[in-house]
């Protein structure tokens, strides 16, 4: 079992990473001090296993424990299922002292996440990402959101979980292409901060698409530690914290204009990637030869460096500029000026259009 | 014109309270920082007036300004109206350096601070309230919330304003109830903190009701002074924040009972602080004397200091366990030990029906 601290003063909580967690929940919970009444909030795709065993093991412990099933994908994060959410809340009689638990992916921690910093203006909050990609992302920072019509995670609030809890063996039952999706985030890391990781990434390839635990193990540790270092000096995202957008800018853009589920997060991102990869050539001066080798990764990750059909250059371009990271209507970007170093940059609209051709099919 | 700080660190914020200072927003907002992209938000009642003031003073001084109206009324406090305030704010396309203003009683208050502290993860958020209440109550704290229809408040979030403006002229169009139900929370100021205050009130009675800007002004600035002294050391509601609750346990369950709307807010708080002034004299010994004192002056003011019409004492019981400062499932109230000192007890059932009794018709 692996611990990683994420710093952030009173908020400060751990992230404990190993095998066989789900049915150790109520003693990992309880040392985290979560209060004892409690609602498993799950997605219909895991509520019956692990949703299950989580309630299963608090239950054993003592605890008053309901069980919530939320339906899975993307739709979930609206305001029409977070209504539902509260109504239900509200009907279990949870109060201040209660807990709320999100069993499942990201989105489901993301509408978990923000009933518990809304429900009777912010309760306990428990993570169990089940997806590699909520396991190194969404469990670090305390973002919490919905979707809105005119746009994904518009609405939101920061809160930090009192713990997160990654049972590495949910991942035996994730899709291929939910792994390789969460990858896209790990190799992100390697590119803003940890060269290192982009080697152990590119040695240790087969073993990790095979689902090996120690290399799984080493892989969310160190995107978590990366993220928590990260984080913990920037919570509300007012500087630093902006270069964990490196690829995001147009990901999100490609995720808006293709319409939410032509590509996973984490392909978008992949193409994103890619994307910024050029602009940071153009701008920053990155070696080509560095810009490269992240593409050869991607690929040999199974992940996209481009886009499967054109999509409208103008469209990608205005969600870009609708981007909530935007400030005072200049375009700026996360770019690499090398592997492990890049910063938050403006970009011009000449620069922009050129790394939306570079991905187009 | 006075100003007021509330003291929470890198949240401290200030309270200007004066005269004609609608038409000094822009000075006023220039000076506290706030963004330059403005939405203000009104209230149905008041946006022809008060908002168009704000909107104007923000367009002259050169600020990007979208005005919005929302229904007057608790009925505004609602997940769908939330939700149409969220797609116009998405509408006008606000980045995170934008601000909400909101102008408006609590309401509004709370339904636009709970929209700032949510859209986009959060962002500006100036009060200009226009109630006496909100005054005095609501624009201290960062309070903010929506009701559900399981109950009022029950979602929110702690959203602390950049600057609260609080111009006492608006206080001239205030219809006489809602003025004397706003001073039911400043008598409760004087219960929990300040028994000179108390002799203010008696003495100044008749130039107070005659809405003297002088005696506004003091009401007003003292009052916030109480609440920011309190909130300043328990930003969270963890500890003595509570004290700011005396008379709304009772008070809260006379308006679920009763149904919103058949109480003024100020005017259930007024009964509800009768039936904790008896629970008070029960269980701590508070004196008659000084409990009739306060009862007097709620009556002088013209507030109720029992039910119009019989509830259900049952049901009343049921709310009071039902309010979200229930921990654990007992019951607890703040209680007065003697006028400027006060406490949060546990309280027994026979004692809540005790008190419940003693404000029966």
């Amino acid at each position: 079992m692996r611990r990683v601290t994420v710093p952030l003063g009173e908020r400060a909580y751990d992230i404990v990473i190993g095998r066989s967690l789900l049915e150790r929940a109520v003693e990992l919970m309880d040392a985290a001090g979560v209060g004892s009444s409690v609602a498993v909030v799950a997605d219909a795709n895991v509520a019956p296993t692990y949703g299950k065993a989580v309630a299963d093991s608090l239950r054993a412990g003592g605890r008053k424990v309901s069980a919530l099933t939320v339906p899975a994908g993307e739709s979930s994060k609206s305001l029409t299922q977070l209504g539902r959410l509260y109504e239900e809340l509200a009907g279990l009689g949870l109060d201040r002292g209660s807990a709320l638990v999100s069993v499942g992916g990201g989105v489901t921690g993301d509408l978990v996440g923000f009933a518990a910093a809304t429900y009777l203006r912010g309760i306990d909050y428990v993570q169990v990402p089940t997806t590699l990609l909520a396991q190194v992302d969404a469990s670090v920072g305390g973002k919490t959101a919905i979707d809105l019509p005119a746009g994904k995670n518009l609405v939101g609030a920061f809160h930090q979980p009192r713990l997160v809890l990654i049972d590495l063996d949910t991942l035996s039952t994730l899709p291929d292409r939910e792994l390789r999706a969460g990858l896209a985030e790990v190799i992100k890391y390697g590119v803003i901060a940890d060269p290192a990781l982009m080697d152990y990434l590119a040695e240790q390839r087969d073993a990790i698409l095979a689902r090996e635990p120690g290399r799984l193990s080493h892989l969310v540790a160190r995107s978590c530690e990366i993220k928590a270092e990260v984080v913990g000096g920037d919570e509300r995202e007012s500087g630093r914290r902006a270069i964990l957008n490196y690829g995001h800018t147009v990901g999100h853009s490609i995720e808006v204009v293709a319409g939410y589920g032509a590509y996973r997060h984490g392909e978008a991102v992949a193409i994103g990637m890619a994307a910024a990869g050029r602009v940071s050539q153009d701008v920053l001066g990155w070696s080509l030869e560095e810009a490269s080798r992240v593409d050869g990764l991607l690929r040999a990750y199974g992940l996209p460096t481009k886009l499967h059909q054109a999509l409208p250059e103008v469209e990608l371009l205005e969600a870009m500029m609708r981007d909530k990271k935007t400030v005072g209507g200049s375009l700026r970007m996360v770019l690499a000026r090398r592997l492990g170093e890049v910063e938050l940059c403006e970009v011009g609209e000449d620069d922009a259009r050129r790394a939306l051709r570079a991905v187009q099919p």
